[in-house]
């Protein structure tokens, strides 16, 4: 007991150290350079304005390279790729890695995709800050099974911890994988995030504009010299936002048209008391 | 009076029927595979997840072939048209046939542009399951005139019942006509759906959403050799769905913000006996 | 104090006759063909639709030249170029030339990115109808600076008064420039546009979605030889209609979830009086 109850402890600290960090990020506001899938761009953009972050989808190939270096957070995600587009990520990260702006890789339904994965494997060479998928789509890109269908995961977060591990240690990026209970991993630790609502999965882009919400958060420590245990944090702050967002919409509505609406208030209006009350963390 | 009354009750036997199918279609979740245009994306895959099935937007022209195959159902639409686009629709619909996947054809806005015009007449000769369009789409897609403007239709439903026919006997599909009142027909029968709100047509993709919604019924019974009745009256049952949905929804407003939520909410929640208070079919 | 309660009531005459304006738009339900970027395409063609516009969202390069003479109101919109969106482009401002469809310009992020600067300066020669932008998209095309960072302005409304005339003279067009206050420049005159609220900076696609909401004002003209005079007026009016409905969506929620559903459903249902009751013009 008595360890359970200082473990609550600890883990209440680490929830309210982590819940702070939105107004870090909020008064940064970071400027998030984002190249994703054609399906998600609104409410990739809509999310990271409501959670406090500016948005730009900048997707021309001569375009990418500079406005890379003047972001402070870029987000890559491979859900419709395409030629021109794959040539406009691979600039946009050379620009990021000109002006260290902290990038994300959401590798959207890789797995039994070939294009698609022998593409993020490329891009997982290419020191990712932050890698953020569901179960299935870390298991495929750490080379361990063939990811879901589509974005649902068929694997539980558990089964992806140890993937996630080695692309930690190989890539020396931060893992998030998206679920149930969401779990961000680093070479040091294991951090668990708790909250949301099962209805969160009925609703499009969910799992790609948490993506451009890590990239908002680890991106305004880009002049920073980060540690990784800091991005480590920065990592679990945005899925705390979204795990609380997702609380919290949940008591106005459970179905899908209502909970969206009030899921975006909700990043809007969330303060570090508020998180704390509808989310937390776990070591 | 007593063939009124014994049409109404064989009516009430199909809508009561037809209203059956959303639970099968949602037990199956079936895997929808949509290539359509860059205006509706969002909202389509927000349509199937609310109704109870999986989108998944794979539009890479080495990924659409591939996966056609493992998706339950599959939806062209050709709205946004371009070359890279075109031939991963080719590959989509080959892949579909290898793998007996259903296929939706939706005829955007066909009959005065040219290149997609000539492109959708390609595609109605590639045994699609269903076609599903306004009238004027119907009437230009067989044959007999020149479109409408945009998405709009400039046709009534029941001027395009006949091409309709001609259409379904020609390529032995089923042809949807989405109206004020939809019309299902086939080789065999017609069948009409009643019921929505006029403010439908103040959101955009409602159309292209339901398109959508259609290859989700028809995809259910991939595996299942279905009839072209089966057939058909999947293809009812998906406009029942939106209709009901829509009579739902209009009655928290008919403004059309909050309508569009209403209506992804109604999605969600209807059941067999609440799709009967809210729509109906007759034949 | 006389000159006050004279020019007061000057601007409420002109508050009054713009507001009417809403009608004339609405009755004549001008279509508007939209190239606009990959973010915005739904909320543009909802906000068209919402107001009383039909959009029509065609990029295919062979299809704009046509689609462009067909639409009354034509949207270049440069938010995510690429090689074969500039050719349709082209091919949609020659077919807006040949049959004198009014077409407006957003030149969004124009000034540090070079690509869309260079083709945003090629296009303000082609005699676009009106150029609508923020402050710092505003003074980086008329040359005058190097813009702001994406979609965010940097300068004062104030500031791009000079530029915007400068433009307005050069080019022989009409000039919006979006910000707290509104402001539409041209040749003979200024006229200011008062209303909204802030949170409209926090959903994405605001501006754009203004943009084409103009095209849909002065669009309605297409077949009147206008003079400047009712082009600026209706270009005043697409910016007093969405004030309008941000004032009026404001006061159901200052949230961003929240106010994007009714600022949709503001749209819709404001008329004359309520326009002049959500926001004024004066000059």
């Amino acid at each position: 007991m008595s360890n359970t109850a200082c473990s609550s402890a600890i883990n209440d600290s680490i929830t309210y150290k982590v819940a702070q960090l939105v107004e870090e990020m909020r008064a940064s506001a970071p400027l998030v350079h984002c190249l994703t899938n054609t399906v998600v761009n609104e409410i990739t953009a809509n999310v990271l304005l409501a959670a406090g972050a500016a948005p730009a989808m900048v997707i021309h190939e001569e375009e990418t390279f500079p406005f890379a270096q003047i972001a402070n957070g870029l987000l890559i995600n491979v859900g419709t790729l395409s030629i021109p587009t794959n040539k406009a990520i691979r600039s946009a990260i050379q620009g990021a890695h000109a002006a260290n702006t902290p990038w994300v890789l959401d590798p959207v339904a890789v797995g039994g995709l070939v294009p698609r994965t022998k593409f993020a494997k490329e891009l997982r060479s290419l020191r990712p800050t932050v890698i953020r998928g569901n179960a299935s789509e870390i298991i495929a890109l750490a080379g361990f099974g063939e990811g879901g269908r589509g974005t649902d995961t068929t694997e539980r977060v558990e089964t992806a911890i140890q993937p996630a591990q080695k692309l930690a240690h190989h890539y020396g990026c931060i893992v998030a994988i998206s679920g149930e209970r969401d779990v961000v991993v680093s070479t040091d630790r294991i951090t668990w995030v708790h909250g949301g609502h099962p209805v969160m999965t009925k609703i499009t882009g969910m799992g790609c504009s948490l993506g451009a919400l890590t990239a908002a958060y680890v991106g305004s420590y880009k002049t920073k010299s980060p540690t990784t245990e800091t991005l480590h944090y920065a990592t679990v702050a945005a899925h705390l936002h979204v795990k609380a967002a997702g609380t919290l919409a949940s008591q106005t509505s459970i179905l899908p048209g209502s909970f969206k609406v009030a899921f975006l208030d909700a990043l809007s209006s969330l303060t570090p008391p508020t998180i704390q009350d509808n989310a937390s963390c776990s070591e």
